[in-house]
């Protein structure tokens, strides 16, 4: 018997690659008989860091027209149904509380899934507290009861000490997949060559 | 009798992914009956307008390493040979000018190719003129000459209208690819889609 391999699936809500990324890694991983550790965190501390007071396709107005146009052309090749938000970048506090929280469940990644769907091809703000609580009675969870969960300290606590680790790895942008031995791989389009 | 349709491959000789894009796009082109126009053009002043003195590999240490890391895997996967430059950006001027010059004649892909192996491959700056001269001479041709001709105001003046039209068509990076009608596509990794 041969141990499954993990692949660490870093992502941030708020990251528009991500979005393909997470819809595409549950089936794509099954296929490479890979498991996969899905770990939420923050860009924004990161690219604080990096300089950039929100995000680099907002930062970079030329960048950001090609990637929307990009990201639409990709979900179409992808068969993703996608319509860009009003809002960009979204605030992702609360959802990533919630992701740190509920990972653990069987149903977690749905959430995350749901998430994405909510953001990118419904068109909701998932910084409202409603928005997440709706996704989450959805998915036949108390939405309320969790949210309150999802603030308590220890699991503020987690999740900003997974976007420690996240800075620690070398990561500076999502998604991003971390190997067993450490290697890192940036972007969607990354995703097939990790799991490899 | 359908036209051929003819993609631009606009690229710059310190950009890393135009290396494994330039050698790929041959093949990659012939098989999907596109024409291919190489485009020289620089960076330099694109970066400028971004706020970049130099590459953003090395406005952002983070992403160099990244980069550094996975251009070398992206080669290794192309079985093409790949050695870190010492000196990274070079000043690409004068063999982005000898380009311009030259990439009308029958071996003007072969002088680009050859630029992208002196650089990442053999070690060389491809900053000097006698560098440049070297692989002109190797292609049978009369290097210092044409080195000479490409100093030309004429020549100058195309590689710098080359450059503000890049900026035109909305190009932030190398490689691009522009379609017929104008869509854009950044990166080693578009260049499939590109040609689709």
């Amino acid at each position: 018997m041969t141990a499954t391999p993990t692949l660490d699936f870093w992502f941030e809500f708020a990251s528009t690659y991500s979005y393909p990324a997470a819809m595409r890694i549950g089936g794509l991983a099954k296929a490479s008989r890979v498991a996969v550790r899905w770990r939420p965190f923050l860009l924004g501390p990161i690219f604080k860091e990096l300089g950039w007071a929100t995000s680099p396709f907002n930062v970079y107005p030329t960048k950001g027209r090609y990637m929307w146009r990009d990201l639409e052309r990709t979900c179409e090749a992808l068969g993703l149904p996608f319509a860009k938000p009003a809002l960009f970048p979204q605030n992702t506090l609360l959802p990533a509380r919630v992701a740190t929280l509920v990972l653990g469940q069987d149903w977690g990644e749905d959430f995350c899934r749901a998430v994405y769907r909510t953001e990118f091809c419904d068109g909701h703000n998932i910084a409202e507290p409603e928005v997440i609580a709706q996704i989450l009675n959805n998915l036949g969870q108390d939405g309320d009861g969790i949210i309150q969960k999802a603030q308590s300290d220890a699991n503020k606590s987690q999740l900003r000490a997974n976007t420690d680790e996240a800075g620690k790895r070398g990561i500076f942008g999502a998604p991003s997949f971390v190997t067993p031995d450490g290697e890192l791989f940036w972007g969607n389009d990354r995703l097939e060559a990790a799991l490899e």
